[in-house]
């Protein structure tokens, strides 16, 4: 069965598949159209011989490649290949391929059309869907992009489970994020399947990808541009871009950190029960995810003040008032100097 | 008096002033927010007292700047002024500065809010109104960019007259262009009052802007993202850009070349009357706008083929079929190479 969601913003609408095959991607291309394709080494490893029919733009791996020498790399070569906009661009891969290759596609000519075939649990759950592209510049995350929606996400849960196990894990960290900010039997269910989603049973990875671009998919509808309730999906992540910019750990592991952190912050803050703490550290932790880091308090204030969601002297922090419910709360960076030992 | 129209987009309002003086620029900025302003050594010299209140990042004049490496210089700066999303930036100065500073504000962060101070008359009429912004690449005009509409666009029609004399003529290219393709009554008014504009005067001068301003707002309201009725803009442009391209003569120059060959081409192809042919190349010559070039057929071509509004195997052309009304014709490239020779 595959499942549809239409993502409507602004300007465009989004069509996010989940349970769908690579192997018909082209059910979903536009007719009478050039295809080129963007993705990275080890997609080509995997799904080369599929992807060989399109023009291929073949990107580094790894998040040190997500710059601006990236991007202009991509931009040679759709020149090269005559792309206009009557082309049509497929991005296949992670959170990092569909990241650069979206902010490259959305700013080539003003903008060409594109979707993307994402190939990770955490691009499927996360960065693939919402609209939101980028690159990292002068060593702060995603400091330069903009919001634009591919028309479609492809979303093959089969993909994953070819995936090296520290990114697939990632994944998770993102979807209990999801839970915890939004759905209580979300995370009950994580609670009750975690050996079932780490053996990448079909059934239950299909469940969880859905559930959780139904919470994104609502939120990005209300608030594209992230001027409000759109900020509740960067829970863990204000601490947790920090931790990731200081110690390189991977994207979903830092987040599972900065989740602990900002869960232990709710408590005193706004009354998180300390139940309900223990209950968010012991499924990341089932999940094999992190809950404690290496990055010391000057690192991590640091690069709070370089977080483009910094507003002047405050930062806005998603803190938790039980499993399922959130909150933003505008937060002077002067307190979070001051208290942030008590919550490391 | 100042006039004030607002464009009205799919997710934003422009609001556009003529008339206003740069010296009451603080009116329009938000209260309370860190100001930035981008402008050109050019523009230092003559208004740097008043812009210096502001921290200002300063781009290298002329069109060989217009590229990546200054969009990357502007976001060391943004960074290093630790602008944010509460940061409110004002580009000052013409077309380049414009388009440069559009962009790169456009994306650092994914889009920090920003205004125009258009000090040129080519920018006034055009270059600043209607949200587009970018850079050259790979030897091609505005490859890279966004839509993206200022929040306000000040035009003092006062800074217009410290222009030197040929940015100060390429701008009534813009202005006839308008006119020819939408408004004969404005045509007439150029006809008119050649020697008065040409002499800056300032009634002259900001009927000539606002009547400019009010034919594009119209069609960028219509269609923001240029996919129908906004290609008529590019009336002299497809031909002219490659012009531009290949000559490296100034943008209004090499419009006004460029509407003298569309207009030729629409005597044969739409039965534009040769006597209006004989009043647009007229016009054009009292406001010492050129109508032949030194490019050749090979390189026009050349270039075509790289416009980013081709499509696959033609360009759409925009033609007239009397003064004020025109239409778009999609016309195959081979039908170009083979006629080109006739209308050059």
């Amino acid at each position: 069965m595959i499942y549809q969601q239409i993502i409507y913003t602004d300007k465009s609408e989004s069509m996010i598949l989940v349970g769908e095959s690579y192997q018909n991607l082209s059910a979903y291309l536009p007719e009478g159209k050039q295809v080129i394709v963007i993705t990275d080494a080890n997609i080509m490893a995997y799904y080369g011989d599929f992807l060989k029919q399109y023009p291929v733009i073949e990107i580094g791996t790894g998040e040190q490649n997500k710059n601006i020498d990236t991007i202009v790399s991509i931009y040679d070569h759709l020149l090269r290949l005559n792309a206009d906009r009557h082309s049509f661009i497929v991005a296949v891969g992670g959170g990092i391929v569909c990241d650069v290759a979206g902010f490259a596609v959305s700013t080539f000519m003003r903008g060409i059309p594109f979707g993307f075939v994402s190939t990770t649990l955490l691009a499927q759950v996360d960065a693939s869907v919402g609209g939101k592209n980028g690159i990292n510049f002068g060593g702060f995350k995603n400091m330069v992009g903009t919001f634009n929606q591919p028309r479609f996400v492809l979303c093959d849960t089969d993909m994953i489970r070819t995936l090296p196990s520290t990114e697939f894990i990632s994944g998770f960290a993102e979807i209990i994020k999801s839970a915890a900010i939004r759905n209580v039997h979300l995370f009950e269910y994580l609670e009750q399947n975690v050996e079932k989603a780490l053996a990448g049973d079909r059934e239950v990875l299909q469940h969880l990808v859905i559930e959780s671009i139904k919470i994104k998919a609502e939120i990005v509808e209300n608030d594209e541009h992230e001027q409000g309730e759109r900020k509740i999906l960067n829970f863990g992540h204000t601490f947790g871009h920090a931790i990731e910019v200081q110690t390189g750990v991977s994207h979903g592991f830092a987040v599972s950190v900065g989740m602990v952190i900002a869960a232990r912050w709710s408590v005193y803050a706004c009354g998180f029960p300390e139940d309900q703490l223990c209950r968010l550290e012991r499924l990341l932790m089932a999940f094999g995810l992190p809950t404690t880091t290496t990055a010391t308090r000057e690192e991590i204030l640091h690069a709070l003040l370089k977080d483009k969601k910094r507003e002047k002297d405050s930062v806005s922090l998603i803190l938790l008032k039980e499993i399922g419910v959130s909150e933003i709360r505008k937060t002077p960076i002067s307190e979070i100097e001051e208290k942030i030992e008590k919550v490391l």
